[in-house]
């Protein structure tokens, strides 16, 4: 039988363990659910798991594919299975039956699966391969040579539930696959992206630091990597000029009564950063989003249907707690800038809104050579129709305006029925970047909720007072994020427009160092980002150097062209030099640079 | 006897208390300092004073100076003093002397007075004048006759001690000066200052706006604010162009740890927002400056003398916390957006960075019309160089060139010693607004303590580690003050450059409104703020609402505009128009702008 991918990881998970219990009888399992691309299983062996103990497993979980063991399944009484499996000495089972038990649920963290049917608390099931029997909530394949393609293929930390106060275990990753095939591809594509991992070319790069005083998670950006950031928000303000978008700007905190009137709070309270003050008894929030407060700027004033639609931009910073281990570089974060933007408008305005917000995205996404490879309208589950708000006939128009706008523009999109959120449905934006990593930055989601929460109105041209429609829309998501996935994208090779250096001067010697400083200050002049290389070096190193930091172009200055007054320029990456007048150099490029050529 | 004004303003709010407690034998009494300008009182009468309150008082508090009554002054046993105060039924002042008793102290709000001397808990002075006693640290006017020109002036609500969960008291305040003209001048002030309090004008000329579900002192600033902030921020940026500076980006929190090792958490824990979370157990803050994150970008790379001066800039928000009672519209806010500046240098380089950054400051002031009419260098106690960080030589180099700097453009400056913060001499930049109220906005300060405390070095020429001095500097103080101060300062009517819309273009009828469309589309292409109005309204009535607006041009488009192609040109407050083609009113505008004129 050809079983999910899923189960076929999940069961890999299990031969794992089976080996790891054959190696390290004393060993202590946590949970070990099926991921994207493979799995991973959670255990304690008193001592970190080196390399070599992976390799070790490995063979011994070939050894027991190679028998074929059949994955038998049990179903017994929960109180039998907490002494089966203090019997067995494992602890962190035990404490996931006592609070099954105990809670009905047996929650670990978001993140991680739960391998026990929560919905039956009388009997748990048991799975077993050959002597290795496992709490589990199952399905299985029934016999291992069902499982595909498998590799081990890292080690890493993780607080038992996720929580820093428990003990620390160790995490096996491994992959899993149909095919052989695809198990190869994606390792080649692991390969590939760890030779361009944001955060090692950051740092060679200066792009941005960390500093374990300010915490992790909280970026501090350099100049290089500030001037990166400002080329990214310039542009999507430039792109959204046409379409009468204003600025607005808010505080960073917020009372708690916001996200309580706004739903936030009930949802959300975990993962928000609690702010409080001493001389207040008052609750304050760090603001998760930027919604909320933009609500409050539509209602300070009455509004008419003629002041509409009313589209508030602003570049800000959200704030969202993760757990310490799931913090990764830039693309997993505290501190969140969001290019964020909410339109209140019409109903019947929704359409030209919704056409000029992809008009937008997909001008800013041409800038970095790609496409929307994949589009997903999420609308609601028809069948259900009061799991959602709004009026249904609210509902339909907005659907179809949804799709209309994406057949209108020859955009292909998939649709996901019941995936809508219940407030509104929306549109997702996938790429993928050049090793075929696919990403969902750009999204364009209607909102029939908040307006209704805050109670935000217009005066119809009948008179009468109604809702506005409310769009939430992300171009580039997260700058943060963004940066790190655009890091890997171009490998720091970035585009002469986005590049944190456009332009490196290379003085051949001392003597022509003046002239370098004149032409540095010239091209500044037309907002190039410039850099001179005053180092006592010889040329071959400079522009080894300026090759090192991907600087785009390289003018090097010597005898010749401070006599000829014309540039020897060098590109990223190419052997060979040019020769151009410095008008022809500077028209080139301030015109690549307008133009946001890839 | 001529007494210091403190003095006086102290003796008048007791003469107050007097009078109140004939009014209302049974009015409970809080505290009662001098301020700047005069004095308060806070009282509790079980009810709200209004102000009809207001006139009796005074005319009570007329009628006791008229009898001139003696100020005695008596010490009893802290003791006594309670008894005493117990059977005049003042908790308030029991709670004080009960504080006395168990702490030592008496802290009411770090903005109260304390009218007990803490340093002697073993007896209390009491003051007497007529039938009324208080417990008061002194000293006084023998006689009320010695009292200057004095006048009640305003009823606010207020917390006992500051804090919302204590009972809200009622605070009279009054004003006091040595003679009737400056009691005069002053009340002219006050009600110039009403008609353009810029929380009455930033909400009519819709700047900003505040929501009780986003909090007290934490504004939301619309397009039209956003403008303003923009135009500010923008021009302090050109002008620090040819100074080398450069951007940074830094999140809003750090860990408490960045704050101890700065030395900010000893001295200001109590003014932090507190930031904490469910997922760690970390301890956060909410920056209430951002210096600590920027030493950790210097520190991010081994620096050698030949990377310095580094000069990071950032505008970015700090949060300090206040008392809500404290807060008043812009001017003192819990959301403090900083246009900052840190240069790291060699101390051989201060003197040069010192002058550019008097030459921003100064080019800045320019630009409102505002010269520094006061500067103020703050230099060490000479008789106790112990009490500072950092060698004598050190110091004294760096007050001589703060000095020879302020010497060399021709700034007169006052010297005030002993003024100087424990870690470095400073120099502060007062304006004047135009009713003549004296604001602190511009500060540059030397640190030597800061790169102490992070370790932060550079290697010089002769291969020594050293550490750099760092500068603070602000030029506008917080965004948020300064648009509060310039508001009232230009009573609305901003300069071309700074106004939130600057041109309004104003269609006679309908027949117009294209014309006028395009020309606001083309006036916009030259980064104009434009409005038009496409209102029902007559042209009068949309000139009377333009100019209700302050906005600084105004377009009058008609028949004969469309058909000669010139423009009608109304300027604000300006009776007459005047007729200009297109291309000289651009220049004209342009040129206004470019060069900030007022």
């Amino acid at each position: 039988m050809n079983y999910p991918i899923e189960t076929q990881r999940h069961s890999i998970a299990h031969v794992m363990a089976a080996a790891i219990k054959h190696l390290f009888p004393e060993a202590k399992f946590g949970v070990g659910p099926s991921i994207e691309n493979g799995f991973y299983y959670d255990i304690d062996i008193g001592r970190p798991v080196i390399p070599e103990d992976l390799k070790a497993i490995e063979k011994e979980m070939k050894r027991i594919i190679s028998k074929n063991p059949a994955f038998t399944r049990e179903e017994i009484a929960i109180e039998e299975a907490v002494k089966l499996f203090q019997e067995l000495g494992q602890t962190y089972k035990g404490e996931l039956l006592h609070d099954l038990q105990s809670k009905g649920t047996t929650k670990v963290s978001a993140e991680e699966a739960m391998d026990i049917d929560p919905q039956n608390v009388e009997t748990v099931t048991l799975y077993k391969i050959e002597d290795f029997t496992d709490l589990c909530r199952g399905p299985h394949v029934t016999e291992a040579k069902e499982i595909g393609a498998w590799k081990l293929w890292k080690i890493a930390g993780a607080y038992w539930r996720g929580k820093a106060e428990n003990p620390q275990m160790q995490r096996i990753y491994g992959l899993c696959f149909e095919t052989k095939d695809e198990l190869a591809a994606y390792q080649n594509m692991l390969k590939e992206a760890e030779k361009r991992d944001h955060r090692k070319l950051g740092a060679e790069m200066d792009l941005f630091t960390f500093s374990p005083l300010v915490g992790s998670g909280l970026p501090l950006f350099t100049p290089k990597g500030v001037a990166m950031r400002q080329a990214l928000t310039d542009f999507i303000w430039e792109l959204m000029q046409p379409y009468g978008y204003e600025r607005v700007h808010i505080p960073h905190i917020a009372k708690a009564d916001l996200y309580k009137v706004s739903g936030h709070w009930d949802k959300f309270e975990d993962d928000l950063f609690h702010v409080s003050s001493k001389k207040t008894d008052e609750q304050f929030v760090l603001k998760p989003m930027n919604c909320p407060h933009h609500t409050q700027i539509y209602a300070a004033h009455p509004r008419s249907y003629r002041d509409l639609p009313m589209r508030l931009s602003e570049v800000t910073a959200v704030y969202r707690d993760e757990n310490t281990g799931q913090l990764q570089g830039l693309t997993r974060v505290r501190s969140i800038t969001q290019d964020d933007a909410h339109v209140f408008c019409l109903p019947e305005q929704v359409k030209d809104e919704v056409l000029n917000l992809y008009r937008i995205a997909e001008k800013f996404y041409e800038a970095f050579g790609m496409r929307f490879h994949r589009v997903r309208l999420s609308i609601r589950d028809g069948s259900h129709p009061e799991k959602y708000l709004g009026e249904d006939a609210v509902w339909e128009t907005a659907e179809k305006t949804l799709a209309e706008v994406m057949q209108s523009v020859g955009q292909p999109f998939e649709v996901g029925e019941g995936e809508a959120a219940f407030y509104g449905p929306k549109l997702d934006f996938m790429v993928k970047d050049a090793i075929g990593r696919e990403w969902q930055l750009a999204t364009i989601q209607l909102d029939f909720n908040l307006p209704e929460r805050f109670e935000l109105e217009y005066v119809d041209s009948d008179g009468t007072k109604k809702r506005p429609v409310m769009i939430h829309r992300a171009i580039l998501g997260a700058v943060e994020r963004f940066l790190g996935v655009m890091i890997e994208h171009f490998e720091g090779n970035f585009p002469l427009w986005l590049a944190p250096v456009q332009v490196a001067i290379l003085p051949v010697a001392d003597r022509h160092n003046d002239f370098a400083k004149e032409l540095m200050q010239e091209l500044k002049g037309y907002r190039l980002r410039v850099q001179t290389d005053f180092s006592t070096e010889s040329v071959g190193k400079k522009i080894r150097n300026a090759e090192k930091m991907k600087i785009p172009r390289m003018l090097v200055v010597g005898d010749r062209e401070m006599e000829s007054g014309e540039l020897t320029i060098r590109v990223h990456g190419q052997q060979d030099q040019m020769t151009l007048t410095k008008e022809a150099f500077l028209t080139q490029a301030l015109e690549e640079i307008e133009k946001r050529l890839v």
